[in-house]
């Protein structure tokens, strides 16, 4: 939860003058994401979000985002649309960082999805791989299946200061991964980051996805490995088969898995649970003891890992 | 700029309950605010900022600034209208800490006032200097001048390690302050915290005040005092005198002064600024090395003291 960069209503007035939304009404930070800094706008024309990109968002990397957003919008998923300036540019600059300005979206994320939940996001990540179909942006999965032992080589000994023995199971995970992760299923826009904060509801109902800045090209299947991870498990670390069934009938809804990917699931599953705690790992390395901000904890991810190890009847490969 | 207090949305639902203000359709966490989490909310009947009491304000004080802020919405001053639930109550509890449900005020805060700004932000404070009287509520200014003294002693040695010998000076001031702070001046309401982040503008005109936290019962031309402090200093750290005047000229549209006010303005603005120096190297002090949130400089309000140390031809007194 943070707010970087400080925006003086001067800076404001200076950036919209380029748009055509109106006047600034309201204009506030929001507390939400650790990436970027977001601002709640509101003109005389209607209500947005103001994203300046901070660390780890490469500038490169924006006109691929940006233009899957507006790709989504053409194609009627429900995701923050990109505004165009005057000029027809959506990538801009303020305090000398990147930035965009975004439709605002209503809707409410959930804490503790429940299985109807769960059914829902299923169906909102199946959408929006068909919506995506066809969209022409490339961008490699820097955080893909490819990078982890590398991310991991550097963090072996953090990992075993965490949990003892850890690193050496880590690197049979990876032979694992090195051996066995799919290579020819369906391939297409990934979100990589489907998270519950990251799914917007309605009356119960999915209404919309925000936050595409991890999104890049991968299997499909592989997102819902990562999003399962996300979306199932219960508190008390164990998985919950019901809410996994659920979330892969609402996705089958939009876009129905073949034999192989739903025989994948668990390796993909297991990789994603990986994924996450490289980075979080990384995060609690790297921040000082006492910070006043604690990255997430890895050890949560650490639990997954070891759950999708001892392997999950039931889930994936009917 | 935080949000202290993370609200999940099956909290939120059930905290809604108890009004009558629809179901929430969107709540996001805002940036703002050092005392107390602020939360963007908006249900189905309107838009609405959540409050949850943090660190600094006691729960006694709550029933006055409640209070107040209900007392000025009847009295049509633009101040957030604390909203009552079904029983009648503004101060509820969430998660074990105090809350209240007030109405969402658009309106943009300016970070460089201009001269403008300050006649129109005088006028919003003597407004609501007027809009108070009759207020029955009672809070003593716990940070008036009769505290300043005790509140300096242990920090004499943080004054010196900033500046050498500015403990003296501070002493100096005390001493001036005992004997010349003036007593007979009208009393009512102060904002007691009217800075440029308190006050909203809608298209170059005052909008409406918000943050009454600090608000107390003392002389009313203390208020001026610290304002002029906060509007009417340059970033070179020079007093800007048109800005002052204008304030007081919009000030007086509202509230005329008396010659005795005006008279003692130097001296409670004087005051005022030890009292902002005064928290302020106390939370500079608290502050560990490194930490994520700095403080604010109290060497800004030390500069201030300065200026009225040496006093300003032309400012109070006409």
């Amino acid at each position: 939860m943070a707010v970087y960069t400080d925006i003086t209503d001067a800076e404001l007035e200076a950036f919209l003058a380029d748009f055509d939304v109106g006047a600034a009404v309201a204009f506030k930070g929001i507390a939400e994401g650790v990436e970027n800094s977001n601002f709640m706008l509101e003109t005389t024309a209607g209500r947005f979000i103001l994203t300046v990109y901070e660390r780890r968002v490469q500038r490169e990397d924006l006109p691929f985002f940006l233009g899957l957003m507006q790709y989504l919008a053409t194609r009627g998923y429900p995701s923050a649309t990109p505004i165009a300036d005057r000029a027809g540019a959506v990538l801009k600059t303020l305090r000398g960082k990147p930035a965009a300005l975004v439709a605002f979206l209503p809707g409410l994320s959930v804490r503790r999805p429940t299985v109807a939940h769960c059914r829902e996001a299923g169906e909102g990540l199946g959408w929006l791989h068909r919506a995506a179909e066809g969209f022409s942006g490339r961008r490699v999965n820097a955080l893909g299946h490819q990078a982890w032992a590398e991310v991991f080589a550097p963090l072996a000994a953090a990992a075993d200061a965490l949990k003892p023995g850890l690193a050496d199971v880590v690197r049979g995970d990876l032979a694992l991964f090195a051996e066995r992760w799919p290579r020819d299923l369906p391939e297409g826009v990934v979100h990589a980051d489907y998270f519950p904060d990251n799914v917007f509801f309605a009356d119960g109902r999915f209404a919309a996805t925000i936050d595409f800045y991890f999104a890049a090209w991968d299997q499909l299947a592989y997102d819902i490995g990562a999003a399962v991870n996300a979306w199932c498990f219960e508190s008390d670390g164990s998985f919950n088969m019901t809410s996994a069934q659920a979330f892969l009938e609402g996705y089958e809804r939009r876009r129905p898995l073949s034999v192989e990917e739903k025989a994948a699931l668990p390796i993909l599953a297991h990789g994603a649970a990986l994924r996450f705690f490289l980075t979080r790992l990384n995060d609690w390395t790297a921040t000082p003891a006492g910070a006043l901000v604690r990255p997430k904890d890895p050890m949560e991810y650490e639990r997954k890992m070891a759950v999708h190890r001892e392997g999950l009847p039931g889930f994936g490969g009917w």
